[in-house]
């Protein structure tokens, strides 16, 4: 076990999150991946995501366990006005602390329904009490203060639930703080993206390479969408030589799966897209039906986008498909909506009325209903290109609704990522 | 506590994750919340989450601490045909087996190998090994088998973490058999949603019908969206008994908070309206600028959506907006693309080129860049309505740039909800 030892040298953290609903499936945890990514690159050794229920003993029993092992304990949700939370009641409890007012969480809690023109009532004064046991971490986002409590050399942080108002703590704060507290160790990463090839295989092709990797270098198979993305993982107190390592390491990496590596960087598809239609000063547009603006989403939740992405026309109903992207009505009624025809006239529409360089065009059933036994669910029909060279592919996926609109979104930008990348135009 | 000693009083379960992805944040764990709604149905109390490294000394602490108090322990993740997958050969040590070849995985195997037209390689084969001590849970989806262990009266399963075969696992053989193996208690919610009132003031409003509420019937606030839903949670033994006291309860708070009720189920707002388009036989479109496609996105999730929305135009580029929905330049140069004007006539035409009864335009800055002293960061216009009513808001966000996509999204289609509800016509 060298990798365990490696970890255990490092400063390690535990998060924990409270809430009812993370045990209901009300609300997916996205909280616990933000602060892991931001952790791991503070240097700081992530070994434990816990999520419990606004429940005393369930609270304790976690605190209690998670530092035994970590010397950062982070924890989030449950400081709400309402009955349900209950994490700073029991936090006051656990480190023998009495709430008080505190004088700046007060200000901030009249602020803010000042600004919202709201009436204050008595639970909400409550929101600016905290346990005279800790250092109050001012939300300069929301009402609920953070707390910052010492005990035995361990750290433990309590947050809102909020994402962008944890966030904003852990940036503004709680990092920095930590990085004076500890003196930590530096972990960094080099990542690659390949498509086409099966993750077992991929290993056959790197073994001897893998296994020669040293304790302090470690690599990770990440499959998503049909696609494998590679990432290696340094660990040392020389940043200056582990950062020399780690390139060494990922080019010998990079030359194995040189003809199945698409990308060479930690970046999505869509940013990989966007970065090359900004060299090329390219711009492009979609066409989507069956992924029904999940492209367009994918592609303008990249900040900047608007420089190389134009817009999009969903058409939904064929009548659109007719009427904006002028694919003919003959096509429809004999090769229908879902084809390779129509795809090619969505393209060639998108080209013309969205006047870009580029376009891509989706069409298919994703389910649940809507197949026939000539194109059952998951039969999709995509086109990308230009208006000199376009491509055309036939997925059958065989997933559920949201992975069929997922998986078609990333196999259309991997083919226009294709053919951009081989367009000696431009 | 009374409610800690409800919830000790089922059958109680804790989910385990496991991979080293889980870590430094590059997946968001959406596996665990779709368990918890699972098993929450199936009268299965989740107690705990925790997410673990590809570690053999932190996968064996997890499986002894949670086996303490839980009785049925779920395992993902891990099982990959790779090295850094060992959840397989740490199970079977667990529980004393040693691994053999199981000849229905195998089978499985060869026949997606076969399908995909992809040489098999040797540690293709070790994928169809299990250990000798489970009963295995073949895989339809994928080539790694699931597991199933029994030991002093609990169970331990270990699945798959791609999602799709995790949940086609869970919903054919490890509910069902769950279900077989425990004598489950009844557990039943009803959720409502309500919109422009702080969680803290309701909780004023239903204080004293809250705080009658009996031990095994739960009150929760679910703040998002700048929206509140509100869920009451029933725990019981008489399936009847306790459906009627849902209501009953529930009608009382429906009662309660009347005037901010916005829907009286557990549906999305683009559910509802949905739900709303079909009864009226009306149709629905969108045009997007800073929403991106994030609209039709949410709008096309929505299994059937395509006999009320028939899609969107999205006019990331001023040009586009001129051309395809015939906002005059002279707006856009002298109100701006951010402006009241311009997300009306970005309405009106796309009530004309979509040809629908009712439509969404949305058009702002969401950042990090692009703001100014007059329109900071934030900054949006919504329109929604039909030919006859049109209504526009700005509103003033002060997230980060998916989150102010979100809002936005979520802001506008409460607008239409209204405009539909309160619309006379059809």
């Amino acid at each position: 076990m060298a990798q365990a030892s490696e970890r255990r040298g490092s400063i390690q953290a535990s998060i924990i999150t409270i809430g009812d609903e993370l045990l209901i499936g009300q609300v997916v945890d996205t909280n616990s991946a933000w602060m892991a990514t931001a952790l791991n690159k503070a240097g700081i050794w992530l070994r434990k995501r816990v999520s419990v229920g606004d429940d005393k003993a369930e609270i304790v029993s976690a605190l209690d366990e998670e530092c035994k092992n970590a010397s950062i304990i982070l924890i989030t949700g449950g400081l709400g006005p309402t009955a349900d939370d209950i994490t700073k009641p029991v936090l006051c409890e656990y480190f023998g602390g009495r709430l008080v007012i505190d004088e700046g969480a007060l200000a901030n809690v009249k602020a803010i329904f000042a600004r919202l023109n709201r009436p204050m009532i008595e639970r909400n004064f409550k929101q600016a009490e905290v346990p005279d046991v800790c250092t109050v971490i001012q939300n300069k986002r929301g009402t609920a203060p953070g707390m910052w409590f010492e005990k035995d050399g361990k750290i433990f942080v309590s947050m809102p639930g909020v994402p962008h108002e944890m966030k904003g703590m852990m940036m503004e704060y709680v990092l920095p703080h930590l990085q004076r507290f500890f003196t930590l160790p530096f972990i960094d990463h080099r990542t690659l993206l390949t498509a086409g090839i099966g993750e077992s295989f991929i290993a056959e092709q790197i073994q001897s390479w893998e296994n020669a990797l040293p304790a302090h270098i470690k690599l990770a198979y990440l499959p998503n969408y049909g696609m494998v993305r590679l990432r290696i993982t340094g660990h040392g107190t020389d940043r200056l030589r582990l950062r020399e390592e780690l390139d060494v390491q990922f080019d010998a990496l990079k030359a194995l799966v040189k003809q199945w590596m698409v990308i060479g960087e930690d970046i999505t598809l869509q940013q990989a897209i966007g970065n090359m239609l900004i060299q090329k000063g390219a711009t492009l547009a979609t066409a989507e039906s069956c992924t029904g603006g999940y492209l367009a989403h994918l592609l303008t939740s990249i900040p900047g986008s608007s420089a190389w992405y134009k817009g999009s026309i969903i058409s939904y109903a064929n009548e659109i498909k007719e009427k904006l992207l002028q694919v003919s009505s003959h096509t429809l009624s004999t090769a229908g909506a879902v084809s390779e025809e129509t795809v090619q006239q969505m393209l060639k529409g998108a080209l013309t009325q969205l006047n870009t360089n580029y376009a891509i065009a989706t069409s298919g059933i994703m389910g649940p209903d809507g197949g026939s036994p000539d194109k059952p669910v998951g039969t999709v029909w995509v086109a990308a290109g230009n208006e000199n060279n376009i491509v055309t592919e036939k997925f059958s996926f065989r997933y559920d609704r949201k992975r069929n609109i997922e998986m078609t979104a990333n196999f259309a930008l991997n083919m226009l990522r294709k053919i951009i990348a081989e367009d000696p135009g431009r």
